[in-house]
C-alpha cells in the first residue's frame, strides 16, 4: 500500500499552526481557517464539489450514478487543541480525502454520492464546548446555547466566526435533513493506549462514554501555616486530597466496565506557601458507557463529599457542568466494519470510545461507524501524539472497504478517458 | 486603661494602604513609605529623635538620664501582606510609642534610653524574603544574598529601596554593635488560634520555629481523561493527594511537640478537565521548634515520596527551599515577662511562635522578649486580622512593665516643667 501521497498530505497540512510544540489550530482562527482552505483546494484538485455551510463545515462531493440517493459520508476535523497533535481529526479528513482519490484512480464509481466532511470546531479548546459544527448539522445545536461563549482574550464565537466569513445567525441552518445521508464514517485516533497494549490495529466502537461534569468548592479557612495547631485546621487542599484518592477507588471498582474518572483541573487558594488553603476548586470528569457504572462512581463521590464534609468541618459545594448520555452505535454498522477487518486480515477488537467525537452528533441522526486506529502510548493533544502508517494504512483500507460497500462501488472500473472526463485526476 | 489615643493612631496609621480589602503596605512601595513617614511625625511629636538606617528601618531614640549606657529597644514593622490584617506588625511599633507616651505624660525618665524601632520589609510578600530590616540591623544580612530578588512586576529590590531613598549599596552599614542595645521587645499578636482557644491574654514566647521549606514536582503523564483506562494512568494529582495527606498523619502524630507541615502552593498541570494531569508542583512548609520532631516529619515525608513513586510510577524530584533552625529565646526575659504579667494579674502562657518575628534575628545578638497577644480565630494576613482592645491594653501594659524595669525608670516622675522642657509634650 502505498501512503506517499496521504502522508505527504498529511505533513502539508500540519505545516498550518505548526509553531514550536506541537500545531495549533484554534477553532474559527487563521490558521483553522487556512487548514479549511487548503482542504477546499485538495477536494477541488480531486474533481470533488465543495461547499461550506453557515457553520464552516467543508462537505465535498463526489457525485454518484444516482445523485438522487442519500450520501454515504466519512470525515472528521481539522482544528486542534493548543499544542496538539498531527493526527486528532486530521486523519479522518484526510484518509476520507485518500479513499476518494483511490476511487478516482482506479476510475471507480458508486450508485450513491459520496461525500467528506471537515467539521468545523470539534475540540472545546478555544470556546469550552466541543464538536459545534457536527451538533450544528445533526440538528442539536441551538444558537442561543453557545451565543455567550468567548475565548480567553474575550472574543467572542460570533466575532470568531465573522472573521472566518461566517454567518453566525444562520449557524442552525447548517442542520441537514436525514434523508439526504444514509451513513457517516469517521475513522479517528484512538487517544488512548488500550489498542497498542493489545497490539490490534482497529478499534470498531459500540458506544461513545459522554462525560459527566462536576465542578466543586471545597472551602475550608485560611490561616497561617506556621501558628496553627494541626488539629485547629479547616484545611481546603487535604479534604481535596481525600476527595481525589476516594474517587480514584471508585473508579477502580468499575474498570471492567471501563468507567474512569479524573480531577484535570485542581486550583488552590490563595496559594501562598505559608497560609493554609481555604478554597480549592475541583474540575471532575466521570466517564462510562455503562450509565448504572457511573452511576455508582458519582454515588461513592457524593459519599466522601459528606465524610470530608463531617470529618474535617470543610463546606462543599458542587453542581453539573453536563451529564451526557452515552451514545450507542448502531450494531449493523459495527457488524459490517468488523466483517470488512476479518476479509482483509486486520485484527480488530471492539470497545468504547472514552472521548468525545463529531460521529456522536451524527449518530443522533444516522447510522454512523466510528474506527480508531492506536495511538502510541496512549498520547493524544500532545505535541508527541503518533500513530504508525501501518496502522493508518489498515484504517484507511477499512475505511476504503466501507465506503464502496455501503455507496455501491461499480464492480467494473472507468476507463482512463472516462476518468479524465469526471476530472477526478 | 484609655486606649483613646492608641486606637486613633492605629486608625490613622491603616488608612495608609487601605483599599476595597485589608491593609497593603507592600514593603519598599510608596504606601510603606506614607507609614514610615507618619511615624516619623508621630515619634518627633512626642520628643524622640529620629533616624532611618540606609535599609529603611527607622529608629526613634528617647534619650536616658546616662546616654552612654546600651538602649532598651522595642517595636516592630509597618509593612504588610497584600490585603493584610490593621493589627500584624503595626501593633508592635505603635505600642511601643505608646509605651514612650505614657512615660513622656508621667514624666518618667529612665536611667537607659529607650528606641523604638520600625523594621524595615518584614513581610516576604513582596520579594519573597522576610524580616530583611532586622536582618540587616543584626548584621545577619549580605547585600548578594538579596541583590537579585525581584517583585512580580520584575523590579529590583534595589530599584524599590532606591525609589524610598535609601541606598542598597549601604544596606549592610544597617547593622549595630552590640553595645548599642541591652535588650529588644517586640509585641505581636499570635497569628494563631492558641491563646484565644485557651482564653489567655499574653503569649510569652521561648522559642521561634523557623520553617524548613521544600519545592516538590511530581511528575506523572498527561493522557486523555476518557480514553485512559484507570490501571494504566500516571496521575501526577493522585501522588500529590497521597503525599498531602501521609504529611498531615506525619504532622499530627508530632502534635505535642508543636510541630505543624502545611502544602499552601499547589500547582496542577496542564489543568484542563479532560486531560489526567501529568505534573503537579507542591511548595511545603514544616515547622517546629524542635530540631528532632521537624526531622521525624521528613523522614516520613520522604517515605511518602518512596511510596508514591513505587505504587504510582511517578518521579518525584525536590529541593529544599530554606531549613532554618528555631530561634530559642533567653529564658531570664521570658522569666521577667511572666512576673510582670503576675505583677499585672494578667493571664498568661508560655509557648513557641510559628511564624518568623523580628524578634528572632534579634535573639541573634540581644537578649529579646516576644510578646503576644490573641488573634480573634487565629487570624492573620487577613483583612479580617482582629485583636480585642482589652488584649491589646493588657500586651501594652506588659509592654510598658519591662520597658520600665529594663530601662530603669525613675521612682519619683518629673515635674510638669521638666517634662515641657524636655519637649515629650
Amino acid at each position: 500500500m502505498n501512503l506517499t501521497r496521504f502522508e505527504q498530505t498529511l505533513q502539508e497540512m500540519n505545516r498550518i499552526g505548526a509553531l514550536d510544540k506541537g500545531v495549533t489550530r484554534l477553532a474559527y482562527t487563521r490558521e483553522e481557517q487556512q487548514a479549511r482552505e487548503y482542504f477546499v483546494f485538495l477536494c477541488k484538485r480531486a474533481g470533488l464539489q465543495v461547499r461550506i455551510d453557515p457553520c464552516g463545515n467543508v462537505i465535498a462531493r463526489r457525485e454518484g450514478r444516482n445523485p438522487q440517493l442519500p450520501a454515504v459520508a466519512c470525515g472528521s476535523h481539522l482544528d486542534t487543541v493548543i499544542q496538539g497533535g498531527r493526527f486528532d481529526g486530521t486523519l479522518g479528513v484526510l484518509a476520507a480525502l485518500e479513499v476518494v482519490e483511490r476511487l478516482n484512480e482506479k476510475g471507480i464509481e458508486t450508485e450513491h454520492p459520496i461525500e467528506i466532511i471537515s467539521f468545523a470546531c470539534e475540540e472545546s479548546a478555544r470556546f469550552g464546548v466541543s464538536t459545534i459544527g457536527s451538533k450544528a448539522m445533526a440538528g442539536l445545536l441551538k444558537k442561543e446555547q453557545i451565543a455567550d461563549l468567548k475565548d480567553k482574550h474575550g472574543i467572542s464565537i460570533e466575532t470568531a466566526m465573522s472573521e472566518c466569513s461566517f454567518d453566525f445567525e444562520r449557524v442552525e441552518q447548517a442542520k441537514r435533513k436525514k434523508e439526504e445521508l444514509c451513513v457517516f464514517f469517521e475513522l479517528h485516533i484512538e487517544q488512548g493506549p488500550i489498542l497498542e497494549q493489545e497490539q490490534v490495529h482497529i478499534g470498531i466502537v459500540s458506544g461513545i462514554a459522554a462525560p459527566t461534569r462536576l465542578h466543586v468548592h471545597v472551602q475550608g479557612k485560611a490561616s497561617h501555616s506556621g501558628t496553627t495547631p494541626m488539629d485547629l485546621r479547616q484545611d481546603a487542599l487535604l479534604g481535596a486530597a481525600e476527595i481525589a484518592l476516594q474517587l480514584e477507588l471508585a473508579a477502580k471498582a468499575e474498570q471492567d466496565q471501563g468507567t474512569v474518572a479524573t480531577i484535570g483541573v485542581c486550583e488552590v487558594k490563595p496559594g501562598a506557601m505559608n497560609v493554609i488553603p481555604d478554597l480549592v476548586e475541583l474540575k471532575i470528569d466521570i466517564r462510562g458507557s455503562s450509565v448504572s457504572s457511573k452511576a455508582e462512581v458519582l454515588r461513592k463521590l457524593m459519599h466522601a463529599f459528606e465524610t470530608v464534609r463531617y470529618e474535617r468541618g470543610l463546606e462543599i459545594e458542587w453542581h453539573l457542568l453536563s451529564d451526557e448520555q452515552p451514545v450507542l452505535l448502531k450494531q449493523e454498522i459495527a457488524s459490517s466494519i468488523e466483517h470488512s477487518c476479518k476479509k482483509l486480515g486486520i485484527s480488530y477488537r471492539h470497545m468504547s470510545s472514552g472521548a468525545g467525537h463529531d460521529a456522536m452528533n451524527m449518530a443522533r441522526v444516522w447510522p454512523t461507524g466510528l474506527i480508531f486506529v492506536p495511538s502510541a502510548d496512549g498520547l493524544s493533544h500532545h505535541p508527541d501524539e503518533f500513530t504508525a502508517m501501518a496502522d493508518i494504512a489498515a484504517g484507511i483500507a477499512v475505511l476504503e472497504e466501507e465506503v464502496m460497500k455501503w455507496a455501491g462501488a461499480s464492480e467494473s472500473a472507468a476507463s482512463l478517458q472516462e476518468i479524465t472526463a469526471k476530472g477526478w485526476i
